[in-house]
């Protein structure tokens, strides 16, 4: 059976602190620390682009995971901001590592809820097509999109991008998915020419739909949140993290927040995250849920099998 | 089993001719006609958005085949000219088309590929996530990227944009297919400011590839030339059509080449005949095989049952 095999992260060294932009935005150190979450932002260089960002992720892969190249027959990546428009950034990526030409590559667009997405995709796709080894990529460099002088945006997203290895001998399978979108209200998270961001009706559609579509997720596969190990939520920003789990009335250590170092990564929030945990993770069902572009929702469960 | 249900495309009325720029560009009749075989090509308004061209698409499938909105579980669109990078088209148009808040919706980012991947694609996300209702757009409006002093591009392309029904009361279903990628050569096919296109560099590649990927998949099904009933192709031009028939020992009967009157609309050009032709095909099993952008590339076998 197909499943993540293992996941890497990567953010650039370099690092903006919020704590300089006091005095421009009015705000203070409860606003940083306890509102946003977010201390410092992770910055790449401003010639890094999108595919860049997905073999730097690659090679993190590499130092922890022997990966065979030839083998892989699957390459997807997920962004809103490819290099180009065309090609798709996975086509630049599979030139960039070498992959067979024998692989499938495309590029997913979606924001913050690309990463649940982008798993059903690539599990579904490869499962279909009877591939046995893919790399699903997110890498979404908001830095290029964003007004420094937009409060909403300029103190939130940070750089990074992921690379999940599909295989057939997973730590973690996808026990079922659910998906959600309201295209009708897309014009509160838009980039036209830079990012705008309407906070207020992000932050109230996702505590009203993120809680509710979690709860419906457990119920339709009777599980409760006593058989929930951990739930990775897209890290949007403290409070919302917050928000979400007081509301789900969840412990608080089962819901990690972890960007106050590097900021919202966007469709790599929850994977980097994963990242990190996931060779020390329990055996256990661990809820993945990520809201945001589109509006756009998805929320999966996912089971550690050893 | 899901499939194909109907198909459905719109073309721009507007029409722009390849005649009035023999002097512009110092080309003739039999250029026109018989090398890139576009005489006129369609043109949307400057005003008109990929996600309004999914939207016409729809409305000439509502003319043909009632569709409950309401069932729609799924709803993917093939774009490289999306409205905005962010967020997705297929976002823009669940809101324009008032569908299920309980809809996935996702763009995919392909070009000339695109249809067949997509169709790949929606299958298994489908058939994985349990759905039974979906919508597959192709709407990539190349007008709003071409400089129309580059004669490598301006006298090619043409606007549109398709829908497929996928349901569980198919016409068409799929049996096998196959995909390929060559991220190496990307720079053949390229928009940073305006499309570029190595129009040597992509007839090559495509003239060697599509044939030898074509055979592959026949041999993999233990199916020959007489098993299959039509080739449906990418639409690149006449040229490229006439030379993958040729290589391929075909009849030109079985390779229709349909896009003189509206140009190649790129993830659109195999869909836009299958929206003509899928009514009165007969039972059997056809090839649709498409190439471009990538370099990527596509090939599937379908079947029609009934």
């Amino acid at each position: 059976m197909l499943g993540i095999e293992t996941v890497a992260g990567y953010l650039p060294k370099n690092r903006v602190s919020n704590y300089d932009m006091k005095e421009k935005f009015g705000i203070d150190d409860d606003f940083i620390e306890n509102k946003i979450g977010v201390r410092h932002r992770a910055l790449k260089k401003s010639t890094c682009r999108s595919s860049d960002l997905c073999v730097k992720a690659f090679e993190k892969l590499q130092e922890q995971h022997s990966v065979e190249l030839s083998e892989i027959e699957c390459c997807i990546v997920i962004t809103q901001n490819p290099d180009h428009n065309l090609p798709h950034t996975a086509a630049i990526v599979h030139g960039k590592l070498d992959l067979p030409v024998t692989c499938a590559a495309f590029d997913i667009s979606l924001g913050c809820s690309g990463y649940v997405y982008g798993l059903a995709n690539i599990l579904s796709f490869m499962q279909f097509n009877g591939m046995k080894k893919g790399l699903l990529f997110t890498s979404d460099p908001y830095s290029d999109i964003i007004d420094p002088n937009d409060k909403n945006t300029a103190l939130l997203f940070g750089d990074g991008a992921t690379v999940t290895l599909i295989g057939e001998n997973p730590l973690l399978t996808a026990m079922d998915f659910s998906f959600g979108t309201n295209g009708k209200e897309y014009e509160s998270l838009v980039c036209k020419e830079n990012l705008f961001m309407d906070g207020r009706a992000v932050f109230s559609f996702t505590a009203t739909t993120a809680p509710k579509h979690i709860k419906a997720l457990l119920a339709k596969n009777s599980l409760s949140d006593n058989d929930i190990t951990k739930y990775y939520l897209h890290q949007g920003s403290r409070y919302i993290v917050d928000t979400i789990r007081k509301r789900l009335k969840v412990a608080e250590e089962k819901v990690p927040f972890d960007i106050a170092e590097y900021g919202n990564t966007i469709s790599s929030s929850i994977p980097m995250i994963l990242a990190k945990e996931l060779p020390t993770l329990p055996k256990g069902h661990y809820i993945l849920s990520a809201f945001g572009v589109g509006l756009s929702w998805a929320s999966a469960i996912i089971t550690k099998l050893k």
